[in-house]
């Protein structure tokens, strides 16, 4: 239990990070910190998930991982640690987690409540460092993750946008821009390939107009809007060498349709 | 002396923080380097001194703090080495070390002279390679600090802006906006309670009045400027899930006033 | 074999050089991962190129460089562990590795091909995390540079925007510029100083003139461009205390001409 994934919307101007993994540190020095990312998008929770999901897999069994973004710090949500066969998560209780529970099913979540591990006083707006940071610390010591609270069965679920599927409509949307600027839609890849089948297809967003799938990014057309399967196991919106999200003006929530000729 | 908290305006485009953690790594390889931030803005010593003061509390003890913040770069301005009962710092003496050491008294100073300490020929405009790291990385490896040089009294000390206090009027002023917008000021959590006590005030910063603190964000009205005490234990203005600073258009510097009603 | 040092293209908002970090360290945990850049301009072969050359001599002996700037992912562009006297390089094989080659000759080319140190199945779009991970985790765990792929005698090369120089006219251009807002150009210092001797000399670059070599930032006259040899050994336009690029409307490719009186 050495390895720590850490994801937050702290951003990387302020001290917030830095904090947070000095406390765990200081419990534990040994511990390896690695940043998933501090730049998502501030208070958006569905973008956290996602990134967490698209990146837990690939890391050590038993490592933790601690997920910020809680924009309802120092109100009555409540604070998790969830174990699953493989890994343990420490967050906020506001959905965060879901998607990636659906995926690494929960063998046991305790709701966060032996103030015992808190850094003291507590503050209205930094539980990242009063509470999640030393909970981490001594999760790393080996203590017991009953000792921190009480067992619960219940935690936030995050209501997705959900696909609208008809015999030849699939719709979808745009749920995340990467720093290249492709853009990720909620259409998983094997949800892609059962649609469509080997039907000619095309798909649309905005006024673009798709009709293949290209294998990566330097097969595609130069200049024209391509779509292509991702490494993540999404169908995703991309533009050869160029910022599709800019070039294109798509964003976060654009509608795309996949539509049988 | 293991671990090193890292903090400068290198940015993180370029090698600068990356070549200043290899050569402590060459020197001893088992240090652990915290980023505090490499995005200070430019040459903004106040800010660089305000993080530093924010953060240092929280590492765990003989932590070797390295704060890198030096528009004076090649000029005759000093290096120190300070001592602290639970740190030491390395840093330019431009007054970036000033607000930690009133809050955590210096004894012993060290003005870094040594060049068997340095990385060879000395650069003029990048000290943070050729002097600040090397002399780091001997003192993880535990090089008494007197062999950097010699002992010194004094230390460059920054002017703060100060807070204009009377008996019903409180001015103090902006000094640094975190990456979510929120506003800080130079008022800290104590000055303002004890000046306020159960009386009524109202805030005033430019147009925006404000007659209550909240005790965190989420309870904050919507769409209405929030003051709060923050984390750090500053009064901090911020607006709830936006970012303050763009929507209000309020800049570092901006001045607030607390009014007895 | 314990340290790594990570440049890419990915930046800081997505998970990919977090989920890069983790295959390395589930493959090898007492890895030491020191980021260099990940904000590399995307699809920048050159400037990554420019910023390898420029750390890699810091770094302890024995560092695995990992460089991925991949514009050519998924296609056939070959993939290379590289070993030279003192290190390791692992990158795509589009001239990135070519500018610190020049420096660092290879003792050893290895073309990776070796799908038994893959992550499978291999996406198309990510060989940092299914191909470059991996193959420096395994490298980290001693296994052979030969067990990669075949010994491969080639590789690409970047062909540079060359100097112009003629008795009194030395022509450069602008090819780097660091988050200060300093201009880099692709004048190396000795060939400065052998160029101007003890003549007196005039920079000029746009509407600009400049007649002197400044020794740092803090001797340099306010509000007026400056010239300076720079840390990693290029002449270096710069204004004190500002963001030369900005203030002046300086971009890369931007000539600069060195003319002796």
């Amino acid at each position: 239990m050495e390895i720590v994934g850490f994801l937050s919307d702290f951003g990387i101007k302020d001290n917030f990070a830095g904090v947070v993994k000095a406390i765990i540190l200081k419990l534990n020095p040994s511990a390896q910190i690695i940043d998933i990312s501090h730049q998502v998008s501030p208070h958006d929770i569905l973008e956290a998930g996602f990134i967490l999901k698209s990146s837990f897999k690939f890391f050590p069994p038993k490592t933790i991982f601690l997920a910020i973004v809680d924009p309802g710090v120092g109100s009555k949500r409540k604070a998790l640690i969830v174990k699953t066969k493989n890994f343990y998560f420490v967050a906020p209780d506001n959905g965060l987690l879901s998607l990636v529970l659906k995926e690494e099913p929960s063998l046991k979540i305790i709701e966060i409540t032996n103030d015992r591990y808190f850094l003291k006083p507590v503050s209205y707006t930094f539980h990242g460092r009063d509470i999640f940071a030393p909970v981490v610390g001594y999760l790393l010591q080996g203590i017991p993750i009953e000792k921190f609270g009480k067992e619960t069965k219940r935690y936030e679920v995050l209501s997705l946008a959900p696909l609208n599927k008809k015999e030849d409509l699939l719709e979808g949307e745009i749920i995340y821009i990467d720093s290249f600027g492709n853009l990720v839609t909620n259409i998983e890849d094997k949800i892609f390939n059962d649609f469509v089948r080997n039907k000619k297809f095309k798909i649309q967003v905005k006024g673009f107009i798709i009709d293949k799938i290209s294998l990566n990014y330097s097969e595609a057309p130069a200049r024209k809007p391509t779509a292509l399967l991702d490494s993540f196991g999404y169908l995703e919106i991309s533009l050869r060498e160029k910022n599709a999200a800019k070039v294109l003006g798509l964003k976060k929530g654009d509608k795309i349709k996949v539509l049988i000729n």
